[in-house]
């Protein structure tokens, strides 16, 4: 959990390759042990599909090369993953141009958990949606979402938005009905960890009841994603493995206990927000619409 | 926030009574300095309307009195308060008969804020009815809900219901969604502090947000609350004031900050739930159905 975030996670897992390949060029049996090592990274996040989606290219770019000694694989695996770098601030601020279209002057818009700069290379994702209509002169206001148990709302998003010197106020996850019956979101824009075939999206626990409530009050619920993280493999939300976190980030707040001892508690990380509720997925090749799997498809090979 | 649930409340307040006139026989025009006490105790918390309860009932006992000393008063008032206290363990009893046939064997309930013997003179309200489930030897699991900011689930109900030998699993309010599509929830019961003359709920902020997830899966939704919890000259949800409660209950935990300095914060403490999202409100007289503004005079009147 030391990087967190779809997108951040993508470029640090191709950077992560050529550290794994350094330590393994140790080894009397590299290509073994290199194996092994890729295989140990793939693991170390099941939701987020940035994670194998980068490992896989920096495989298939091994492949491509064929018999190479490790040097080259390391110099190759080192430009490849700069420019995976690069690319994902360019896709960031397309997304952002795409997102903004949707954004009106004076919305108040929700968000959940932190899909910013702190979560990409670049300018983030949901975050740069609004970046970018600030940008654009429009006066945006943020309810960070303050997201247990981990508080990526009121620790990441809260900071990095009062930092840009774009208003936000942090809510209780709690108070969203209430926020929205009062009329005070007009527009809800999250980040994604893993985005089935069909739309279905899966990202920070608790975004699914955001979304039911956004669609009972009949406020648009966007996810912002870049491409790398649909994982067209994957045919629905429900076939996205659900991380089963620690317990200390339930019972802790820091140093202080909150639950008794003794207690159980549940921590799944993440939830699937069925397609149906999700008004579009803004991507840097625009913003995809239902039907998803036709969207989707056409957003790939098109 | 010393004495928290709304039964409890009404109780206190009562005993308060006799506590504001034993303050006001020490000033020379103790009437005035009574009725000066009784308003601010009614002030004190404007959601909850067992404590205005409570002190009508104390004002309307010494109208009947007329001219009385004050030390007459104040045995009536200590007399009646103990009838109070009394009163609300027999009301949650019952209560907790009514509610107990609404829960089958093997139901796992979720609970919203803390409903029980740390909210009530009794065993509870909500966490009555699973008491006297479990006394009717039904296998019953519950889920509290942390319920932030004020964390009384994972503090309160996890304790008391550990202790009882309930088993009690905490989850982030989060996490709603997902254990009810995964058909983890069977039932829902929480408190209220107000219930308005149509039926309308004000409870723990994050209730309306359970109850409308709860609909959407189609899992019953109960309010128990006693009948003077009921407050007939309010007409809606939308007429009871909701606590605006200090920022730093949602900035720290304990004594740790979670949101950046300069943010500003949202603390809503309740939020009105819709009749029509109530599948019965669970009193001392029995459960209440829809049209509540009919069964509710009923409950009263008839």
């Amino acid at each position: 959990m030391v990087v967190r975030g779809a997108p951040a996670i993508g470029v640090t897992a191709a950077y992560g390759c050529c550290l794994a390949l350094r330590e393994a060029v140790e080894q009397d049996d590299w290509k073994s042990a290199l194996a092994e090592n890729l295989d140990k990274l793939e693991r170390a996040r099941p939701t987020a599909v940035n994670l194998s989606w980068a490992v896989r290219l920096m495989r298939a770019l091994h492949e491509e090369l064929g018999e190479v000694r490790a040097q080259d694989l390391a110099k190759a695996w080192f430009a490849r993953a700069k420019q995976l770098h690069a690319e994902d601030i360019e896709t960031n601020r397309r997304m952002g141009a795409f997102g903004a279209e949707l954004i009106e002057d004076g919305d108040t818009v929700m968000t959940h958990c932190n899909a910013g700069a702190l979560a990409t290379a670049g300018h983030g994702t949901a975050l740069g949606v609004i970046y970018s209509a600030v940008e654009q002169g429009k006066k945006i206001k943020v309810i960070a979402n303050e997201t247990r148990p981990f508080l990526q709302g009121a620790r990441l998003t809260a900071y990095e938005l009062h930092k840009a010197g774009v208003p936000v106020t942090v809510a209780c996850d709690n108070a969203c009905a209430l926020l929205m019956k009062r009329g005070m979101v007009q527009k809800v824009v999250v980040g994604a960890d893993r985005i089935a075939a069909n739309g279905d999206a899966v990202n920070k626990i608790g975004t699914f009841g955001v979304a039911l409530l956004a669609k009972h009050f009949g406020i648009p619920f966007y996810v912002a994603a870049p491409l790398s993280t649909i994982d067209r493999d994957t045919p629905t939300g429900d076939d996205i493995p659900i991380e089963d976190r620690t317990p200390r980030e339930v019972t802790h707040v820091g140093d202080t206990q909150i639950t008794p001892d003794g207690v159980p508690v549940y921590n799944f990380a993440f939830d699937p927000t069925p397609a149906e509720l999700i008004h579009g997925v803004i991507t840097e090749k625009g913003v995809l619409r239902e039907p998803y799997g036709a969207s989707i498809k056409k957003a790939f090979d098109g």
